[in-house]
């Protein structure tokens, strides 16, 4: 997917752009190394977490399942910059449940491309109700933007929450709150 | 200094190199925004902290002035992503000390452009030396590379640490021990 030979030529450009001298040693490698990198850190463009979701296993107990402080990185579509944190996903289930590792790899399917925060948190909630059709879901994603503290408002340390709540979740206050009390727990 | 026209030309090169639909509404402002953001994260290439550190007044206690914990953000140049972290300053006036801010715009000064943690702890000395001819002087960097953490070898937390001493630091250990004893404390 990714068209390396274009990725170098853009680099190429930029660093030209910005007044430096792209044949300096330090340099020489970096058009080849971000083609390199930008197959890992956008290689979730144009696929879905549905594949890995899918393996699943029949359960007879229907309880919450959370699986919390998955490390996440992902690139904000608006600058190109790192936004990074935490990712914390439940659901409860309908009779099936999926890998745990299957909820991390969602998170990164979701966040190896150009995104915003707000979405990344609504993907990862409707691939785990395409998949799943859980009885309720909660995902919560807390991140510092890398566009926040190192330019512009320049704010180091704040932080952005969002959450998606859906079915039992979304009806019943006190399932949120404790989710709440068990990521912070 | 910055030519925003080939930046925004690039910005859109690699967006379509990486498979992206560069007409979308989340990205349509993308290229713009990244040129506008190179004048900040990059408007250091080119210049010299001197004139900042020339700022000077006379002093007769010439015992180490230490500016610890100043937060700085770079590029790591070999992968146009962030590292950051503090540095902590430390020289031995000879007669004259600058101003404080000035040491922290000194490390904005070489943060600002594409760098390797090496050579700015280097840049920063070097600055500091031709400037206030000091009797010592000791500069620490702590940082976090992004592209230690989400790429790659995939490291978070991972922490890179670099020192650079010059006349009474580098000859007495005990002087090298303050300074570590004194960020610390
Ligand atoms: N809701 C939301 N906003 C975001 C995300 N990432 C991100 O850069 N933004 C915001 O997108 C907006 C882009 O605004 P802008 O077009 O004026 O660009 P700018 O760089 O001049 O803005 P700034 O200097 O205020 O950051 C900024 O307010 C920035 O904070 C995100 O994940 N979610
Ligand atoms: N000494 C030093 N090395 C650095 C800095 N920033 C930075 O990316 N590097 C290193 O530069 C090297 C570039 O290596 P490479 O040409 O094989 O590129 P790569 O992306 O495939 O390497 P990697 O996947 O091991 O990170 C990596 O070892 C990377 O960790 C820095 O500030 N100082």
């Amino acid at each position: 997917m990714v068209d390396k030979v274009k990725i170098e030529q853009a680099v190429r450009l930029l660093l030209e752009g910005i007044g430096e001298d792209i044949t300096r040693e330090g340099l020489i490698d970096t058009p080849d190394r971000i083609a390199r990198m930008c197959e890992e850190i956008y290689g979730g463009l144009g696929h879905e977490a549905d594949q890995h979701l899918l393996k699943q296993f029949p359960v007879e107990n229907n309880e919450i399942v959370l699986e919390k402080d998955i490390t996440f990185y992902s690139m904000c579509e608006h600058h190109l910059m790192p936004f990074y944190g935490k990712a914390h996903l439940a659901y409860i289930p309908n009779g099936k449940v999926t890998g745990l590792s299957k909820l991390a790899r969602t998170v990164e399917v979701y966040s190896r491309r150009p995104q915003i925060q707000e979405r990344l948190t609504v993907q990862i909630a409707d691939a785990l109700e395409r998949t799943l059709d859980p009885k309720g879901i909660m995902v919560m994603l807390e991140a510092e933007h890398t566009c926040m503290t190192m330019r512009g408002i320049k704010k180091p340390g704040s932080k952005t929450i969002t959450t998606v709540t859906r079915g039992a979740f979304t009806e019943d206050k006190e399932l949120q709150k404790m989710f709440l009390s068990m990521v912070k727990g």
